[in-house]
């Protein structure tokens, strides 16, 4: 392949006229709940656009759903009925299994030939924020103010969560995963010193224990000031968000690989657009050790002519 | 002064007593109007902790009310009444005046010595978004594709945004101001393209109408991607968010005076880490060119004794 290999972050879902049909009346939840229907959702767009990986239509809160926590997913996104507030409700959590995300996984390994299957998992600083605070807030004070306040009781948290995390991506890797992503996608929230403390070692954690296998791409939103803490997370790919140029990273961090980063509201606007982005995007890597994606995913009222446009500003 | 000054974002406000009951049943918008009122609030931390400077109790959406927007506060924020939906609403544009906040200054220029006064006005860039789209949006997505699809209506507005910041800040510093912050705050949500194509360029027309008069401090949440690009600003001081350690930032770019940027999270926790993350913050300057501050501002439910124990902390 002369170019670089391109997918995009949820690059399956809502702004696809095949993945309302599928969906009718149904909830998130329903859907990843059946592999069937997750292994056609996950299929949709590689059919549509024929990008170089599927990633498999799955939450990262299947995580908190093994250990116990209650996730249901309404209108307004997703509701966890438990939270953690002490060390009795860590104490508590479950050990759950994965089957739906493995049986799909293994339907859609079946179904697109020599595509990459990407699995992936929340990283456990992100499913902490969830677990301890509900809904995301901007500065996770929740989660922050426990872990100054009762550091033992989140540290209990995140040594659970990775154990399970990691339980998860050997699940996908023996269902067929070629590559997975860490989305510890809120841990950009944190400043330097607290990712180091809080988010990384976690990561390393979970990068050690399923390295050698496959590839592990990381991604975290809002990484621009920590990207040297990342690049010795393990992960053999850093995936970036669009708040840091790819260049600057590059220069800053060395010959590590990279993925990302064109703004997903960039697909808002005119395809002319769309192509630019990419060019320069793979300008600023010379499109080596580059894995062209989004900085995020993909937006709901992204018109679907954008992700064509993308996709084909990559090369034939 | 054998030590850095010390100042922090928002240090007046709802977190105090003392505000709390001047306040009474009053709206923000009713409080920052009545100039002995706005006053005697800019001076209550001042008074309460010996902080070098005092900021003008006022709001940035002083400049879109100026300009006829109809702006409002509620419990839930700031309404604006009228957006700013194509070019016949920026031909609309009104010209206020800014009597309550140079009044305000007039009275607190006499009240605080030789401390410092802190005139301020929200950057272009910010102003814009909040014009266009009322409430902030996580990504700007509706006016980053108002400026792909109708970049000649938003080139439009932010000239006409910078010409009545340019004269607000004159205003301010007419009243006796010592020194101006620029607050961008929600810049730092573009990419750096975009950072450089739709708030540098303003901000910069800004600069250069005041430079020569007092300082000017320019402030962006979520700066680590843009540091270069703000350094190219013409700005006195950068006023960095705390997700980028200041000693990269040194290194980034130079000698530029910092201000900032512990994480106001920090001031949620036990005072022993208050203490440590302001030794910790000077250390990575060793205190020159270093205004100790927060890296946004003091959050509502911050303890009191959080913020005595950061101002101590920088020195007698």
């Amino acid at each position: 392949m002369d170019r670089p290999p391109v997918w995009l972050m949820r690059q399956a879902g809502r702004y696809l006229p095949e993945y309302q049909e599928v969906k009718g009346g149904r909830s998130f939840g329903d859907l990843i709940g059946d592999p069937r229907v997750a292994a056609e959702i996950t299929m949709q767009p590689v059919r549509r656009f024929g990008m170089d990986a599927a990633i498999v239509f799955s939450d990262i809160l299947v995580v908190p759903q093994a250990l116990g926590m209650g996730v249901s997913y309404g209108e307004d996104g997703p509701v966890i009925e438990r939270l953690v507030r002490g060390m009795g409700d860590v104490e508590r959590l479950e050990a759950g299994t994965f089957e739906a995300v493995a049986e799909t996984m293994r339907i859609v390994r079946e179904g697109i030939g020599d595509r990459a299957l990407v699995g992936f998992a929340g990283g456990p600083l992100t499913l902490a924020a969830y677990m301890v605070e509900g809904r995301i807030s901007r500065d996770l004070a929740g989660l922050r103010t426990m872990a100054m306040r009762r550091p033992e009781v989140v540290e209990a948290l995140l040594g659970r969560i990775s154990e399970v995390v990691g339980d998860l991506l050997e699940v996908q890797i023996r269902a067929g995963a070629d590559v997975v992503q860490v989305f510890d996608t809120w841990a950009g929230r944190l400043p330097p010193d607290e990712y180091e403390r809080w988010a990384l070692p976690w990561v390393r954690r979970v990068v050690e224990r399923i390295k050698g296998s496959v590839p592990v791409i990381l991604y975290v939103d809002g990484c621009a000031g920590i990207l040297e803490a990342m690049a010795g997370s393990g992960a053999d790919v850093l995936s970036l968000d669009a708040r840091v140029r790819l260049s600057d990273a590059r220069a800053r961090i060395g010959r590590v690989a990279l993925q990302g980063n064109l703004d997903p509201v960039r697909l808002l606007g005119p395809v002319e657009g769309v192509r630019a982005g990419v060019r320069a995007m793979i300008g600023e890597t010379g499109g080596e050790g580059h894995v062209v994606n989004l900085g995020h995913g993909v937006l709901p009222p992204t018109p679907i002519e954008s992700v064509r446009a993308f996709v084909e500003a990559v090369g034939p």
